[in-house]
């Protein structure tokens, strides 16, 4: 991967390896259990615009799971040693994990993971994307009530958002809207669902144990300001399916146009136009 | 640890190294998105004698994951290469872990950990443990059509797992039975739910999205050879409250009688030490 880097928390230190080198044990509990958490920062023009909402995510979940956090200056400085000198042209992806070590008790792994935007992502981006639904196969309101469920957390274990996704590509899909058993909305496997309807912008509740979309918090902020209406809204697929317009939001693709949903072409009612000039701004 | 030792699968070749020695990169799919599979194998008097089984589930995982996986042989060979001066009088528990790589058709990580058995493990072997039943937050027919789910595969995707065995914990118990929303026995997060009741052992059926136990195949195909007869039964928390015994089987742990269940304290009319001949031959 060109310009790809790694950066590793020691010793209260920010160090910078390659990105072959070997950064991680075998008895880190990150990986062998999957037992940490992650947030995805989206490096321009060399900088990382959108950073604070993602260390507020970050410690929330590592609240949830019970994480040892390291502060948010470390995290900053993971960060920053990561994207010195990232070329201002090329946009970037900055992942940084947290893991819970070695458990009981021992130090978190902290890294962050630094490489330029998948042109793929790039291309959705500007094209749109074609979106199937699959079950997440919980109920809507299973996750409030059980916090050994994780739901708010955005956690290393994302073998099944992955495999969702693998699923999409083998029918010609680029991507997945999850709903509850009962069909309800919830979100993408990498992704916030928001939909445009009745003059309004809406996305579903977080009370589905969906994470909240640092995008889509964003964009929803700066839609009021403009006088766009937002609410939260308990959708279903055939909801998305009359809407105005659909988008998956995230923090590296930005607002993706659902320009196909479950093989249906659709429209965006020129409305990602407007969405793209408030996430812009 | 003392005696733990990881070993690597590079170029072909097992090669072991110190345990605190880093062995995964930053960019490693199995870290990032926990997308990859295990197996935790036992050790005991120096060799592996249940490996085979672990073996087919592993390629089991590998096959539902849709992961490269790089040959039985290469997995026999990082076993037997951690194994090799294992002291024969310590019990060790050996997890093979399988990640995507880098993804994209890289070669797949393939690790082998070896540690001894935790004292706590022998301890709750011999004594029984406390369990407590939580919800998965899934519904029991749900796996079964939706593979991308990935029911039946033992995934590195475990923070949910780890969650719910420290919600059991901070409640004073040692480990969980998960049932589904509608309150059926599903597993334990690292275990096989079996119990005894009309003169039969009974399990959970695998089409719930649970795991193949490898110690509860061991033990049902030697309870039918002995005259025990055995059954796949849709119980629920009542069924086992009403069992003559219950266990939690796990290839580390062996079968863990539970003694006390949802704060009932429970006995085994002495049937655990047949369970235990049974396993032990």
């Amino acid at each position: 991967m060109t310009n790809a880097r790694v950066v590793v928390w020691r010793d209260g230190a920010a160090t910078v390896v390659a990105p072959d080198e070997p950064v991680v044990t075998g008895f880190d509990l990150g990986l062998g259990r999957g037992d940490g958490a992650f947030e995805s920062v989206l490096v321009v023009a060399g900088t990382t615009p959108h950073l604070d909402a993602h260390l507020d995510r970050l410690r929330r979940s590592a609240s949830i799971m019970a994480l040892t956090h390291p502060g948010d200056d470390a995290v900053r400085a993971v960060v920053a040693a990561g994207v010195a000198d990232w070329p201002a042209d090329v946009e970037g992806a900055c992942r940084v994990l947290l893991t819970r070590g070695l458990g009981d008790g021992t130090p978190p792994t902290l890294l962050a993971l630094l490489a330029p935007v998948p042109e793929e992502t790039l291309r959705q981006r500007e094209e749109g994307i074609a979106v199937v639904g699959l079950s997440l196969g919980v109920p809507a309101d299973v996750r409030a009530t059980a916090p050994w469920l994780l739901g708010g957390a955005k956690t290393l274990s994302y073998a099944v958002n992955m495999a969702a996704l693998r699923h999409a590509h083998a029918v010609g899909a680029d991507d997945v809207v999850l709903t509850s058993v009962e069909g309800r909305l919830l979100e993408g496997p990498t992704s916030t669902v928001v939909w445009a309807a009745g003059g309004r912008l809406h996305t579903p509740p977080m009370e589905t144990g969906i994470l909240a979309g640092t995008t889509q918090a964003r964009l929803f902020e700066r839609a009021e300001a403009a006088g766009w209406p937002t609410a939260v809204t308990a959708g279903s697929m055939a909801d998305l399916q009359a809407a105005d317009a659909v988008w998956l939001l995230s923090g590296i693709r930005g607002a993706a146009t659902v320009t196909r949903l479950d093989g249906v072409s659709r429209g965006d009612a020129g409305l990602s136009r407007r969405v793209g000039e408030l996430l812009a701004r």
